[in-house]
């Protein structure tokens, strides 16, 4: 029996998210066996209304169905909270002011990875929620990284990807438009962008199944690993914590 | 906001089964966003003890904590359980006795997929606990399918896979003895197995990572589709159920 402190996923955010997020915990924790992975609890609440709808034009709040999931999770015996949603860390500030236990900020974990991988002008790569929210923009400006995005147009075909795409539950490769998307990927480089932030929990899914070659960063992943070093458990691959 | 029942996985056991079944779940529910998927909540409890070592070796029972599990999901609001391992089933009536919720049963929904399919006499690869417990030859002689299983050597070769391989966070193909599972399967073929049940909730993913084709059944996909039916949902692919 292990001694590691249990995560709590506020999860359904999207669905696809939710469990790419479990898989990276389980496979980035050293255990032998599986008595010593991290007990976690996952309420994959699809019903928590869209954020970037919220967001931007004013459609019903996520924040109280968060909140609920968020108690429910503390009742089960989570000791550490995170979300499977890039755009839901706009509501992180009221909505851990609401809960018991704390809760990691994927946003800000990720800005203190690239800090501490010496970038200094990254491309962020998100739904239309997080791009105008700024929640990148704020956290990678608070450790001196300059966060630029897509013009209006590549900003329409990544939305369209999320939702229509992943969201929609596209599978396979062939469904995926490929060549648009290193098009968007060129674009930001010749701007300057020294990697992608991935900053929407689909992009990882949807990279991976075209099997596209570029300087990413995946949030997720380093949520997951986050979690995983909060939560006391040893990692599997070198942290990159200083 | 739909009004599909609400599924409760019983999970940890493994952990990476975990997320391979919630990922099968979402794989194949219908649906055109995030709100129109099924609410699902998990308990991935790896301090479950281990489920072979106590029904052969006289460990401790893994029973208690699984009915702590299911009363935890029960409050969350899960109004279906499932589990995510195959060897877990051994306890499903002194479980689903203490449950308030009905619980589907993984190796009864696989035999009764296999009479429909039509198939009369398949190879069980599972834990040594499932394997000598008869979970799986009790469901299919019931459905006068009969069960064959790997000689002593093989079933070694096949828990070694299972403990040493996956659970013990092997995620790459090199790692994995694809020549010896191709053997133990061309014995079972020339014994007249029709198809080869993974019966174990790590072999899909060990199966998927070699590569490896063959007239496999999961069990795990089989229950995602009886969980999606059973909570109402729509199915993406053609319901196997007559």
């Amino acid at each position: 029996m292990t001694h590691y402190k249990s995560i709590g996923i506020i999860g359904g955010m999207g669905p696809a998210a939710t469990w790419d997020l479990l898989k990276k915990i389980v496979e980035h924790t050293d255990a032998a066996d599986d008595q010593h992975h991290i007990h976690t609890y996952i309420d994959c609440n699809v019903s928590i209304p869209d954020r970037t709808n919220a967001i931007l034009y004013d459609a019903p709040s996520p924040l109280p169905s968060m909140i609920e999931s968020g108690k429910k999770l503390e009742q089960m015996g989570a000791e550490i909270l995170i979300m499977s949603c890039n755009t839901a860390y706009y509501y992180y500030d009221e909505l851990s002011e609401a809960l018991s236990v704390p809760m990691l900020n994927m946003p800000r974990e990720t800005a203190k990875y690239l800090n501490y991988s010496g970038f200094q002008r990254v491309a962020v790569l998100a739904t239309d929620g997080t791009v105008k929210s700024g929640i990148y923009t704020k956290e990678l400006n608070a450790l001196d990284i300059e966060a630029i995005y897509p013009k209006e147009e590549h900003q329409r075909l990544l939305m369209s990807l999320i939702y229509d795409g992943i969201k929609h539950g596209i599978t396979t490769k062939k469904e995926l438009p490929k060549a648009e998307l290193l098009n968007i990927l060129n674009d930001l480089k010749e701007r300057g962008a020294e990697a992608f932030i991935l900053a929407c929990t689909e992009l990882p899914i949807a990279f991976d199944l075209m099997e596209i070659d570029a300087n990413t960063i995946d949030p997720t992943l380093i949520l997951a690993k986050s979690a995983i070093r909060y939560a006391g458990a040893p990692l599997k691959d070198t942290p990159w914590y200083p």
